[in-house]
């Protein structure tokens, strides 16, 4: 390793996200180019100039009925009493919905108005006026209107109005290129064998379909190594094949961050570090002439940073504003901290619950992707404000459609497999359906309920004393409140452990004579609660665990954790132990319970939840993963009279 | 002709909408196909299974940070008065953000907080919490757990989750294949030379492009003569190589709509005719196990049938939600008469005006593509109302992001020519602003200014008594309102006329002398007013005056009528004459202000359309048309005391 880099410091900036973008918007290199295209190719393109009509549609007086066409003046004397007879050719044709009308006609009759005497003659009661039920020419385009001004995009009926107004190639605004250069020594291919200290590269595919929606053209360049040298290179030939480069990453302030180095000698730097989170480490710079943006390593940061910075420059060049999401109000759950003199930006997880929208922040760890999939909305806090107290209500940004979340089933509380398989089933019928889950733990899923934040709580909490399940907890922390206690599944907890059981692990007391690296579950977890009781039955306390401090938040998360250790151990549902390959040792058969508001169990969503719980299918499927059991024609658990 | 059709009377139906969908749905062929493809490919795809992570991520114990690891339990004596030196290798290794943490090390302490003695050799004075700065395995994705269920479409960042969890080739549902099948004997290519009678075939590349946009793999089946034998011959092929098949035209009940009867010999015809308008002529049937659609040939009732039948069978084979539109509350500018017992879709212009969303139907006529091409959202009428009353408030389904009809400058009153130069001058200089117009003429403008339906209105009136213009409408029309009357242009007025001016005409009793077939422009038109002001000058009246009551809408659409006709002659502006190629012969030279609001007047909005109209680019571009005079150093004109 350099050693060398250790001592060189970098201070990031705090600029204000606005001016760092205005700087580089003012530095792009325009005009833009221009492409003629086919019309029928040009869904969702810009276009580069305004586009005028060459022909007028209808191009000629058009018939707007089946019927006869006539010369109005000659029908003034058509009565009930006096019925008009006109021989064809002469004083009528017959024309369709869309035919030319002939000269000297000027008046349309609809067919139902007209009497057919014979072949050569018709009948008509009533006079028709001057250019009735005819279409003028120019009546939906006129020749030489403009259609559309430079920088519409355009939608399927746009392209219709070209093709109409025989606009069949038109001037649309080239798709800019952006280059994407990923940089790492860690960095290897998504299809590679993995070895320790690997990391996948993916950034690179996320930012090219961002461009790419965004109305751009990426290029993706291979993986460059961490060296001076060969991140040099690759930036100046991007510089000449692309109207935007990115570089990922390096743009922190690490000893192998030494891309803003770089561009400072060969281009200029506009910016280094922008006054918002993630995404602070940003590099704005240009070479060549050419506006190249350096964002951080960490996904979230560099998704942020890519919007805030490189849609601006690809929606000017195309001469297109920049798309806003849609925002929502909402109430938030919990309390978020904010750092002054700087934006915030806070994933968020919404949910519709007892008619309002109600938001909670994600983690805010800028290295978790699966927070940025799973967030509904952006909470972007600004820099003059310290955050927001739980109970206040704030604008999000939208990243999934308001229906969407609107319809959303807000599961909380424990972490179970048979989750996702209900969720995938429930969407497999109702297609705008969705269960969107957090994985918090039991304890926190009954509070989740009673601040009205979740719909749905799974919860599997043994009461030491009355060695009962769930019953207990919900009538204490609930009373007053009105929900269901739904019995769900039967399930057995255990020992996950090393293939082999190299520790011959039975009990609790096992794990510290063995020295076992237990993997814990976090606070208020079921299997936490479970734990801690094993532990004081045999006199043990947490001192005695090796590990106890270690916190997962999911039964598949401890088990990938044991999977990684000889001498690991952790207690959890048989499903994870057997989903990656361990061994399992039962230690308790544990009653695994969906807690709900009343209001939910009664709509439709809930309704349409029970019944798929209740199918012979759904049953089938969960009893195939080994170690649950559905409860069969499940009533709801009696509740004490204080909880309705 | 086939007269023999003529007396075959269909009667189409008036079937629920909702219910005709419904049959639709349940009689379509399922399963659908999967494919696997490059998760890289996969923008826009739905899954067609759940997906589960192959490996987690991270997939070992990852420093979090640029610094050194260490055994967290040997640095507990470490403290400010009691500096801890380790030994490099055995003791503490660097590691990088990203890194591998080596066993035995649990914890890592940030480069920041080490001192480095020398080479072998760093010293700490605070000790390291275990498992501090480490991500552990799987701290985003844990290995099995459920990352999409089937039926999500992906998004960028969601690409990026599949590689990372080695899910690099996918199962996704394939795009359903929808033929589509003009038919006409009218319609031709849109790059053919045109005869009076043909309609350039586009309804085609729209419905295309639709199905493009809603996930569908759309087959554009070349033009089908109106010959049964043959419209059947396409069916049936189409039936074997698609998924579903839309067909166009001759869904209606004239003379030449027998596709019902086709589609009932070859296959079952479900429904023939919803209650909804337009778009009432609709055909759903199936052939050979494939739903087929029959929409109607106009095009706004094509789009929406498409819409209401096409997209939820998309959908359904896709395994995804139809998508909803964004809606907004408007307040109804004029009154909305709908049928009963028929849902009704008006296209409606949006304005946001004084700080509310005030709307306007535009045509309802079917044919009038650039009605839908330019409304802004649309109003469904339930079938059980018979409409809202001018001044209620509806919601409506927007066409175009809510931001942009926000954005946009609601221009109302006399068209001309240069309003479109405007538009696409400050659309250039400002990407996110637009003028939306309608051309309703000067006194319909006035009177949207003061419905607060507009901000600015193009007005020429001339007052016959004192020879002025504007000042004298505005203040009789706008007493008590906040209004600015700006001073814009100076432009001609005169006859257009056919090359070469064969009846040689010069003035209105020349019309009546040569009688020429007049084109007259709508009520309440500065146009309109002058020409009438013309005829009593010469003491002629209306009834002298061969085509009086033949209204058009637009100077342009005016001079296009006159192209058509030896005999024709309009009054209007010298630039729709030239864009013709017509005669122009000079009546007058009128004043054409814009009135505005006051509050739009000193917005932003108003002071950028005022410097645009100032901007010396912006004057040479209009005097270059010909007919105009921009108004210089121009202050708004004197008002009386009550109008503002």
């Amino acid at each position: 390793m350099e050693q060398t880099y250790y001592k060189r410091k970098i201070y990031l900036e705090d600029k204000p996200r606005a001016e760092a973008r205005e700087e580089i918007l003012a530095a792009q290199q325009l005009p833009s180019e221009t492409e003629y295209i086919s019309a029928t190719e040009a869904l969702g393109r810009a276009t580069a100039e305004p586009i005028f009509a060459r022909v007028s549609m209808p191009h000629y007086h058009a018939s707007a009925m089946d019927g006869i066409a006539v010369v109005a003046e000659s029908t003034y004397q058509a009565h009930e009493q006096n019925p008009l007879q006109l021989k064809k050719g002469s004083q009528f044709c017959y024309v369709d919905t869309g035919n030319a009308i002939p000269s000297p006609f000027n008046a349309v009759i609809m067919i139902e108005h007209v009497d057919v005497i014979d072949d050569e003659t018709i009948e008509i009661i009533e006079p028709a006026t001057p250019w009735q039920h005819i279409r003028p020419i120019g009546e939906d385009i006129v020749q030489e209107e403009m259609l559309f001004p430079q920088g519409h995009v355009l939608r399927p009926a746009d392209l219709g109005v070209l093709l109409a107004a025989q606009q069949t190639v038109i001037p649309i605004v080239k798709k800019p290129v952006v280059t994407i250069i990923p940089t790492g020594n860690e960095l290897v291919e998504a299809d590679s064998e993995l070895a320790s200290g690997n990391i996948i590269e993916f950034n690179g595919t996320v930012f090219a379909n961002f461009i790419k929606e965004w109305g751009g053209e990426p290029k993706l360049h291979t993986i460059v190594k961490d060296e001076p040298e060969k991140i040099k290179e690759a930036l100046l030939a991007a510089s000449e094949t692309s109207d935007i480069i990115v570089i990922n990453a390096g743009s922190s302030a690490g000893r192998k961050d030494f891309t803003v180095h770089i561009i400072g000698e060969i281009g200029t730097v506009f910016t280094h570090g922008v006054a918002a989170r993630p995404g602070k480490p940003v590099i704005l710079g240009k070479i060549n002439g050419k506006i190249v943006v350096g964002v951080p390593g960490y996904p979230v940061s560099a998704y942020l940073a890519l919007e805030w910075f490189v849609r601006p420059l690809v929606c000017k060049y195309l001469g297109i504003p920049e798309p806003k999401r849609q925002t929502v109000t909402v109430k938030l759950g919990r309390r978020i901290v904010s750092s002054m003199g700087a934006e915030d930006f806070v994933r968020m997880n919404i949910g519709y619950v007892n008619g309002q929208f109600v938001a909670n922040p994600l983690t805010r760890a800028a290295g978790v992707t699966m927070s940025y999939v799973r967030a509904d909305g952006l909470l972007v806090v600004p820099p003059n404000i310290i955050g927001y107290e739980q109970g206040d209500f704030a604008e999000v940004e939208l990243l999934r459609p308001l229906e969407e979340v609107r319809n959303s089933i807000v599961f909380s509380g424990s972490h179970d497999l048979t989750i996702d398989l209900l969720s995938s089933q429930l969407k497999r019928v109702h297609t705008d359906r969705k269960i969107v889950s957090s994985h918090v733990g039991s304890m926190a899923g009954i509070m989740a309920i009673r601040k009205g934040e979740a719909h749905v709580a799974g919860i599997h909490l043994l009461d030491p004393s009355t060695k009962q399940y769930n019953v207990s907890y919900v009538n204490k922390i609930l009373a007053g409140q009105d929900v269901v206690l739904y019995p769900f599944l039967k399930r057995k907890q255990g020992w996950i452990l090393p293939k082999g059981n190299p520790l011959e692990i039975e009990t609790v007391a096992d794990l510290v004579r063995g020295k076992a690296n237990f993997v814990n579950r976090q606070k208020g977890a079921g299997t936490r609660i479970l734990f801690d009781l094993l532990l004081s039955e045999e006199g043990l306390s947490s001192e005695d665990i090796i590990g106890y401090e270690r916190e997962m938040f999911s039964h598949l998360a401890v088990a990938a954790e044991v999977k990684g250790d000889r001498y690991g151990a952790g207690l959890g549902i048989y499903p994870a132990a057997k989903a990656m390959d361990l061994d399992f040792i039962p230690v308790a058969d544990e009653e695994y319970d969906l807690l709900m508001t009343r209001s939910f169990y009664e709509s439709d969503n809930g309704r349409q939840l029970v019944e798929l719980i209740q199918s012979p299918a759904f049953k089938e499927q969960v009893e195939k993963i080994g170690g649950y059991q559905v409860v069969e024609n499940a009533e709801p658990k009696r509740l004490s009279e204080e909880v309705k």
